[in-house]
């Protein structure tokens, strides 16, 4: 009934919204399927920042805990780190946190977490985790270009303040005309991680797990995992790895790898240049060692035979790199 | 030979970006055809407002000199008015406040100019114009919705700060993983602007002055045009029209048409209910007049049969409306 109704019907609003020409539509639609790969000052407010345990690679509870000042009012914690894949308490923190916030008489203490890397390999459960606020990153996901900020009840149970200004779209919290085809796409990759974790999840486990015992089979001691800490759950798909000797930076190594595309760190930050990822030194990941180190992060359709040709490539090119020195 | 490379090569960087699933780019482009209608906080700073003529509705240029204080440092004034399709005298009030910089000692006056509405449907060029920063919007002109910043030298001849603050992207100026295949859409649209503007322009014209002279045909002396100011030149395909009565006001007429769908005014600020436009009251529209307004706007491939329905539709729905009287 809606349908005959819409089709009957005669848009004339074009200086509103215009729809999309079938060229600009094919050239989104050719960059979505193949330019997907990474591309790439500072407010100040008072912050504390709270170091990793050496051990656990995981920021602890207690030291959390302990950091908390009587003029602290949100705590951010990422839900797992981007280079290691080590998994943080957020929830032991969310809980212990909310037990102080009832001993606080005025200022409440909100919970944010960067769930970017964790969405689409591990559950992720806002409430259960009891955040305030979560963000939610589309492309690492397998959805567009486009990010969400879950919130507890915007602007009534949790504070929501807008960063611009304009037209009164989404409750007055951000300007602009909705991107509904980019929020349509996001929905649908929510819906599949939804429906599919844990068959994501534990293939991509499996593949992470033979790629770690190929690369043991084929480098023995020479090997050395920067994603493995005692104690510490990682993501599925995570592989932080250094190859031991004096010629092996990690950026040596990708940049003679014939087929390997990886990194050796944050693709985002990569104005750091060659120095060892401070994430890693922060892990206790001695100097050396956080030097060589590759991040290889594995997804939904890695194959065993990709693993092959990858660890084949890295032998080939550990052997020419040592023989060159 | 690049090709080859690529194709041999195997991606294990799942960390940084994922590609998209076929459901998802599915679902964006599902939605890139079908929902691209519109669906829908203030900084204090120390602004000038200044009106349009109520003759010609476009702002004027000495009304613009006169207005700059010693403390300006910024003029922004839209391309063409989105109600009525007034093109504003951009280029001329450019020359003028250039000359006035030549003289100013210390604080130059920026120029900003929002073609939002303009894109698309006439000749935008900014260095013509003399602009400093132009605003461009994709969805006005058959590209997604993304939005792009025309500025002069970024940074360098022209001021250009972030607003908001975090990775190192687009030269720091906003952080953010760029969305590539919403600026390949963007720049697609851009593309067949480029191209095909002036058969664009003269078939939305050809258009629109088929509509104006069908309701003029059907509605005689009971109709006025509000985008029609002597001296004044509009957009080719925008046509603001009331139809006299006390009965016709124009979201009374829009929720009774059948197959019409346009709008009243500015689709993102629809809080204002039904008072008449503040935009055709400010062009000195009689308040009676105003409240009966419709904004028809014709787009690429609206055709003269589209034309006929809609009049036709209006015919049906004004008779209506007196009747029930």
């Amino acid at each position: 009934q809606l349908q005959t109704f819409v089709s009957l019907s005669i848009y004339m609003d074009y200086n509103a919204t215009t729809p999309l020409e079938p060229e600009v539509i094919q050239a989104i639609s050719e960059a979505l399927q193949d330019a997907w790969g990474n591309p790439s000052s500072n407010y100040t407010a008072d912050v504390t920042f709270v170091p990793v345990s050496k051990v656990t690679a995981r920021v602890e509870v207690d030291d959390v805990i302990a950091a908390v000042r009587p003029n602290t009012c949100l705590i951010s914690v990422m839900l797992a780190n981007n280079e290691t894949g080590v998994i943080m308490p957020v929830r032991e923190i969310c809980q212990r946190i909310k037990s102080l916030n009832k001993r606080r008489e005025r200022l409440r203490i909100l919970l944010h977490t960067d769930a970017a890397q964790a969405l689409g390999k591990i559950r992720v459960d806002a409430s259960e985790l009891g955040v305030d606020y979560l963000t939610v990153v589309g492309h690492k996901f397998y959805a567009p270009r486009i990010g969400a900020l879950y919130v507890n009840g915007p602007g009534t149970k949790t504070p929501l303040h807008p960063m611009l200004f304009g037209g009164g779209q989404e409750r007055n919290f951000r300007p602009g005309t909705e991107n509904t085809p980019m929020i349509a796409g996001l929905g649908k990759a929510a819906e599949l991680v939804t429906s599919h974790l844990s068959g994501y999840e534990s293939r991509m486990q499996y593949t992470r797990l033979y790629l770690e015992e190929r690369l043991r089979a084929v480098f023995k001691d020479k090997i050395q995992f920067n994603s493995h800490y005692p104690g510490s759950d990682i993501l599925p798909n995570t592989c932080n790895v250094s190859i031991l000797g004096p010629t092996l930076q990690g950026w040596r190594v990708l940049s003679n790898c014939r087929r390997l595309l990886a990194s050796v760190g944050a693709a985002c930050h990569s104005d750091s240049g060659n120095r060892p990822s401070h994430i890693l030194l922060s892990c206790g990941v001695p100097s050396e060692v956080a030097a060589n180190a590759l991040r290889l992060s594995v997804g939904r359709k890695t194959t065993e035979e990709d693993v092959d040709a990858v660890v084949e490539d890295l032998r080939e090119t550990v052997k020419l790199l040592e023989e060159m020195n």
